[in-house]
């Protein structure tokens, strides 16, 4: 890496000619059984070894079937994590494949911490960690991805040592601004005596924090998530943060369609990713004409429709 | 279990006669060198692995020596994410061990998502998982902890799940309201319009999100985070939440001393337990009288020193 993390994204969507993140967010009992068949086939594995090895095997089967027609993928921490320091593997080889295979990850962490905490997060996720063998220190990445999702309750404390990170090693974030969920407004949405909403004030605080890390692009390596599914404060967004590109989950199972996720996009076209989980990855269960051994081309088709759906918007 | 995890919590507090709950954050540069020599001796293991191996062994002797005076511990994640699967492996060990010594664990992991990301963490954390194993079901704890703490930026979707976990497995949560680091006013200190500060509508929002779960002691399963390095609004939190216990981050080594945390506990000396990680896991380097391999006794001799203290002021 030696380009800003911002250009690096910005030019593998206009590579692959659209902004899809697939995310990878593997639910075991969805996953086909024959993959979890072969996990637990001749070996005495423990279930959380014989799960993370089905999740990887599933994971390689979608990235091996998007990997030339998406920029960026999005796994889901929590659905690897349900299954221990196993699920934690799984993790780690899913990043690394992804990366193979020319993908940019966004790992979704939603951590939060300060000080050295949010230090230790920073080099596990974006930069490198410093440990020893024998006699020797050893500077090694551990999970390396691309960029982290960040939630910022606890203000710049939590989130500079991520911009620190991203300096030395082109990497990036997405902060949490306004989520796709139906209870987001309970925070997010309370009315400011000086100023606007919580949503609003934390726009301006993620464009002020990454004003200093512009890419050639013009965009910054602190993003911004803006759910799908709220389009209008979606677009009073745009306007506090353009220099921030935005992650935008909400499209497709949790509702967000294409004229929903337009006003996360600035007007030439770019400045946004739009997440879609299990209405790609789990396209098999969904979609007519594909048997559980075609997972892989079912997810690409999803991808395919979701790239024509967006077109008739960008 | 079989018995509210609030009642657990003060039971212990209560037959240790102190509200101390120590963090375990292993720094892995600060951890005795004849331990991380030991880790490495003899094997041909990865540098990660050997990082976690150190880890066990350092917490291990940090806990058999204060597990009798002490009623909570505590691990931030973020020390054992950084080595990788092998770090999430002393994770779990971590919270065993604690356990099987008699200690109450709150996983420090901040988690914050939605729907069933929060459920696959609330599950991982504080309840069971469905796995397989050839042709059976099975359903394990992955990390078994008491308790968790939670970031609610994202409203109650995120909380739901582990409220119902906590049913279920009689453990429970601490949600971050007003932070002890700097910058915790960025967002937490905000004016809202029709209420106080964001913090105080967080309070407000964790009283009522707790009312339902109530133990036999009158405290709920919804526990909260209020920094000891800001008094006065701990008063004013302590009010709104009456029924949530505190989780109290920033005394010693953040600079919060006895006084700072008074204001955090109820009149009946109960409703908090008080938080010190470097200040007694690494008090080898500070106390004197101490060698390398005595870290387990000054830890120990730390912890003695707090709860005078504390007894100063409850």
């Amino acid at each position: 890496m030696a380009k800003h993390f911002a250009d690096r994204l910005i030019e593998a969507v206009q590579k692959k000619g659209n902004p899809i993140c697939v995310g990878l967010d593997p639910r075991l009992d969805q996953i086909p059984s024959f993959i979890k068949e072969a996990a637990l086939e001749g070996k005495d594995r423990s279930p959380t070894a014989a799960a993370a090895d089905s999740i990887i095997a599933f994971n390689k089967g979608i990235i091996d079937a998007v990997a030339d027609i998406v920029p960026v993928v999005k796994p889901q921490i929590a659905f690897y994590e349900i299954f221990g320091h196993e699920g934690v593997r799984a993790y780690e080889e899913t990043i690394k494949y992804s990366q193979k295979k020319g993908l940019i990850v966004i790992a979704d962490a939603k951590r939060n911490d300060i000080g050295s905490t949010a230090a230790a997060y920073a080099q596990a996720f974006l930069g490198e960690v410093e440990m020893f063998s024998g006699e020797d220190e050893v500077v090694t990445p551990i999970f390396g991805a691309d960029s982290i999702t960040l939630n910022a309750y606890l203000g710049i404390d939590g989130i500079k040592p991520f911009i620190e990170e991203s300096r030395k090693y082109d990497t990036g974030m997405f902060i949490l601004v306004k989520t796709s969920n139906p209870s987001s407004g309970d925070l997010q949405d309370l009315e400011l005596k000086e100023a606007d909403s919580v949503y609003n004030m934390m726009g301006h605080l993620v464009d002020s924090w990454g004003a200093d890390d512009l890419g050639e692009s013009g965009y910054s390596c602190v993003g911004a998530v803006v759910g799908a599914t709220y389009p209008s404060q979606a677009k009073e967004l745009r306007r506090v943060m353009p220099r921030s590109i935005f992650l935008v989950p909400g499209y497709g199972a949790q509702g967000g369609g294409a004229a929903d996720v337009k006003p996360c996009f600035n007007k030439d076209g770019l400045g946004a990713v739009v997440n879609s989980s299990r209405g790609i990855i789990f396209a098999y269960q969904k979609l007519d004409g594909f048997e559980e051994k075609q997972f892989g081309e079912a997810a690409r088709q999803a991808c395919i429709n979701m790239r024509e759906d967006l077109a008739t918007v960008l």
